[in-house]
């Protein structure tokens, strides 16, 4: 804690609370969560069968250690905006879910006065929580988790965007079952299979891609204007989602520039030493088969996106590889780091 | 057998000898010719280590039921030229140890004069054999297989490509462990994960893929013009190669007339009632999840190409996705029916 | 269909309903009886919410090819005793659900007065059929599937409780994830794992296995009486249980007698020629690694269960492994050799 | 480093050497020893076609962050006695390999002077190197893992039959890859499947575990007298080997007193404290369903053993189920802390 003072002189943690805390994303929160230097878990918030029971008995946890008593003992508490009290409320909901219940907070992803964020590449968008809470009344902050696989390809693209710009994109992803949640994906559906289908994915993965891409000013986030096209596949991996992509650019760079660029981007600076911010958020590999999801997925503490296979393209310009972790860097880190940004900014002093 | 009468008035069948007869592909080969009506296996070559011993006792048989006795007790060869005696020879050798026993059978796949074959896609090209005779003094004949993901990407995209001219192409492949033999990927390597890298694939892709859909005229074979990108993948699958295209035509159909077109492609109309081939080359799927390797690999005895997720792409024109069987059409099954139509044509009347 | 004659002079064929037919075990039901020489699906039956749609829409095809247009388009109905008319159903109901819709067909799986079948092993036990009929008033016949792993176990050690009197057996299973349904096991609880638990399958395995090898007297079953302890597993495989065996006999046979009984057995008379029994229902494989579950399952298409590794034990006397198709034999399959049993008896000559 | 001081008022760290340094095993004891308070990597040796070249381009690194570049860039050595200088030796070669190399370091694991030893159950075989020593010559000290399956099952049973006296045991394991080594178990063999059978790992695991079960007195290791009988299996896990257990004991205790025995064991008091050990080398779980390999395999650093489903047996007294990883406490782990153990006894202080 020592290493992560509270920000703007506060003295006490902020009260946070977790929606959809059983669930696959939402597990992932309340590890990241459980020793925050900043937030303190005061409230988690699932379906009405599991509201009044413990969280522990509820939760069947999926990876890793089990978290400490004090959260495991925690009675859960439904997803009604008139009992969670907390002014910071991280969101795990499916996106069916959350349609209904996030109505009642007041959010929504794609709205223009919604921020969809990354910190590293557009952290600057968080501006617009100003005129979202100035427009709706709300004064907490409700953070969401961007689409997954856009948050991956975001990370990757960043620095080449901003140096060489991004004229035309072809995507094709490989995502982990734990991207569809808990029971999610059928083990009958993906055993020695790849499904080349995910409901909604492609045209998400596209949209959110160019928000997060996109460019902030006067209270509004106008997206880039690139051309993206997009397949998304499911298979059997457990965590950690595979983009090939490949690229042309305004400017054409060689792979040696565009590896030197990637190399030498390290996000938005205001990001150096969040708590939860990996040292490099983007490495580049130099193995000629790397990266691979199941032995790259946990670079950063799952916060870093590693990519690879940075070569010439017979089309276009460049072809290369990135991996990420889905719930973490595409989810849980991902809010997280948003909340850690929020607080060093004083969006949060009130709360 | 009485459903496929010997070709050409012919009495006996032509004995066959298979290359690399102990592998994953090579055993791919004995069931397919174990009961074939024109064809009969007289020699099993494999590698020095097996010469002189049982077939059944020098192979780990990797699927399905066992072959007949006849072929378990056959003593294995060497493969070498000097002993190898049968016209016809199947070649189920790993791409570098065929080059240097291949030589030996004057077979060079990207030679100018010899036939990349698949029958129903470019059935004519056969016709270079009579050059690869002429100009090498060869007098059988050696059928050697195509790349596995280029035959299920031609097979896709030649009726597309016959009406609406290919233009641009990219290509993403997520291609099943068998294709790369046996002990082939270790398990270490693929369980739950993927390796964004097969070695020399993507050339091999591109450039066959060219070379499948090019045109045969006057002892030459003109590679198609068109331009192409591969990202290849390995997946923990076991056997069938999906790949994600996305495709800029000269004249841009609409899905619907893209579908209607691949339906009634029928192939070239003289492989139709070869013993091999599929009813349907060509299948295409209405379910918005398929083609799946697991669940549509086994597709007309695995001479089946499934196509899928035939839809508008937000950048050229189509994107779909196809499905084939690596070790079957991509390999064994399409080296065979190019065995059976050669039978037909009379190249084989002196063998 | 000239192969298998209708027996006792019947002319016209058996209709037949499958109770929760757009299930993984009802698809299972759907593929074996859409060709049957003496059955003809005539009621689809499953939940509340399919029914009055067409079987086709509502049914996710889980393996191999579609079912036949007939069947695709039969409209489903409602799994309720006043709404289903044929006199023979077949039911793939999971167990809780069973007990709710099955009670109304008057059959539950323990009672004294329910046979629990596997043709070839104990095909006189259906003898109850007429005291339960007798018993309840019941005129049609219901037909239950054992457990899987109970049948599996039962059809390898039938022949040696026969000959040499089972004294202890520990077993410990390897299942697979067809055994629970679908969606079933969820892939985040297996891909790369092991779940060593499975919900009442070891009561049930027990006490199965005793009553399927138990003996028919007086209209009464008396369960063999040997002592039984079971570990059950699931594992990372689709089809296919694989069951590790340690058995103590009254009477001590050699690995060589062992394996010689179960080769020289063909099971019960009547049963052989019946229309989905396999040539042979027990085999006994040689090589030292088999069976294995993705090698072994279908065998037989799938009735046939494969033994090997027979060797003696350092405990008690013997060791081996049985593999067999949870879903053909240790379910749909089995159930519909039963009704085939059951028809060549007369038994349901009135239906 | 100052949580484990030197022992003995030893100032620099002991040199150590790792035979087989590139594969598996070797990997994780580079990892292990990457930074450890007391061992210091002076020498990485391993094949021929290895040696002179650097680790890190000979080493395909298969899990986890690289170790650091003072490790990579260290030129690998050729296994050979006359080589090798540091005083201690690790070793991770492949039993058949381990055989022909470490003869020559003087090394048998089933002698009877070499201690085969888990410190927590068994440390104090250690003493058996002072005879080793004496009857050979050998200054230094080999320490050889011992086979992991048995390891796993030691630990698990140490404090049963400490208080219990075991009389019967059948085993039956699902192992993971890992197990076999790199490349070791080819993809085509384990996806979707079972083997059930491990070459001579039966055998091992029964003698290995009487062995580390057994007892030391006057330069003597006698073998624990009870019956073990087991299968082993190898399924589709990356780290962590499964075994059920079902136990006959001289003493019958009921689950509640085993389940109290096994949490309240802590192993051998001297090695509490040392550098490897884990807080717990023994946990019992009271998840229905756990322990799994996946979830439990990395406990305490993957050096605990997780028991759980400890309950009845209808035949013997007792069965359950343990998870450990195979690598680290079956392998590299296990023989990194009978070296710690030997440091602090001063065996090494001459070294």
């Amino acid at each position: 804690m020592t290493d992560y003072p509270m920000p703007r002189r506060r003295k006490a943690k902020w009260p946070v609370a977790v929606l959809g805390a059983t669930g696959a994303v939402g597990q992932m929160f309340v590890r990241l969560l459980a020793n925050h230097p900043w937030f303190e878990i005061t409230e988690l918030a699932a379906s009405e069968r599991s509201a009044g029971k413990k969280y522990g008995e509820v939760t069947r946890w999926l990876d890793g250690p089990l978290p400490p008593a004090t959260i495991l003992n925690r009675r859960v508490i439904a997803c009604d905006p008139g009992v969670v009290s907390a002014p910071i409320v991280f969101s795990a909901l499916d996106a069916p879910v959350a349609l209904e219940v996030e109505t009642a907070f007041e959010s929504f992803r794609m709205e223009p006065d919604v921020p969809l964020v990354i910190p590293e590449v557009n952290g600057d968008h968080l501006a617009l929580i100003a005129c979202q809470r100035q427009h709706r009344g709300w004064k907490g902050a409700i953070v969401t988790n961007a689409n997954c696989s856009a948050t991956v390809a975001a990370v990757a693209l960043a620095p080449l965007h901003q140096k060489f710009g991004l004229k035309q994109l072809f995507l094709s992803t490989m995502q982990a079952v734990s991207g569809a949640g808990y029971p999610g994906v059928p083990s009958l559906d993906i055993l020695g299979n790849v499904i080349p289908y995910i409901a909604d994915e492609e045209q998400k993965l596209e949209r959110e891609l160019l928000k997060l891409l996109g460019t902030y000013a006067d209270g509004e986030v106008t997206s880039a204007a690139f051309k993206v096209s997009a397949h998304t596949n499911r298979v059997a991996v457990e965590h950690g989602h595979t983009i090939c992509m490949t690229i042309g650019f305004e400017e054409s760079p060689t792979p040696e520039s565009a590896i030197e660029t990637m190399k030498s981007w390290d996000g938005l600076a205001s990001t150096v030493g969040l708590p939860t911010r990996a040292t490099h958020p983007l490495v580049v590999s130099d193995a000629v088969d790397r990266p691979q999801p199941r032995r790259d997925v946990n670079a950063g503490n799952g916060m870093t996106v590693t990519v690879g296979r940075v070569r010439r393209d017979a089309v276009l310009d460049l072809r290369m590889v990135a991996v990420g972790h889905n719930t973490v860097r595409g989810a849980a880190g991902g809010s997280v780091l948003n909340a850690e940004l929020l607080a060093t900014t004083g969006a949060l002093d009130s709360a």
